[in-house]
């Protein structure tokens, strides 16, 4: 699943990745403790299904997230960030405090599911 | 030209205005100090002129950009970034370095225009 790159730019690279208005939020809510596609789909933003299902596929090709089965429903799987996911917090912190800076109207909620 | 928010989130607001492939790119090169638009054409990623342009004046809008007059080409803009875009430049150093650890085959290049 090696693409082309635009150019060796490791910015250029993880827009590559995140350059787009979901994915970023589906690693804000994983790591808000939200673990079911159900979830995703019920965050303020209201993420199609279908854009959902594409940035998550990416995401476990991108060894960012991981499936895992549910205990409770056959069939059915459970997200969360993997180690290399986890390394993205820093960055999705340094973007939150930006936009709490400098875009009006902006709030913080308390972390839950 | 304020627009709907999408979420109260930091996150979602801003991406807003630079959840794409590009816009934190023509950031990246006023950052490596230029400052024409043929410059940013010129870059290695080759962006459209109708994808700059746009960029550019959300860019403007949003007074993360500045236009000056240049001093030697009567009718040709010079592009800045003001305090609130150099406000920016840590979390493209963020970015930079997530995609350095992270992506296989980036590089950075030398600060220079």
């Amino acid at each position: 699943m090696k693409k082309q790159m635009r150019s060796v730019c490791p910015v250029a690279c993880t827009l590559d990745l995140f350059g787009d208005k979901w994915t970023l939020l589906i690693i804000r809510d994983l790591y808000l403790g939200r673990r079911y596609f159900k979830d995703f789909l019920a965050s303020p933003e209201r993420i199609a299904t279908n854009i959902l299902s594409d940035r998550l596929n990416r995401l476990l090709e991108s060894d960012i997230v991981c499936a895992l089965p549910d205990d409770h429903t056959v069939g059915r799987n459970t997200y969360a960030l993997t180690e290399k996911g986890q390394s993205l917090i820093p960055l999705l912190e340094a973007i939150k405090d930006w936009g709490l800076a400098n875009i009006e109207g902006t709030a913080v909620r308390v972390k839950a599911a």
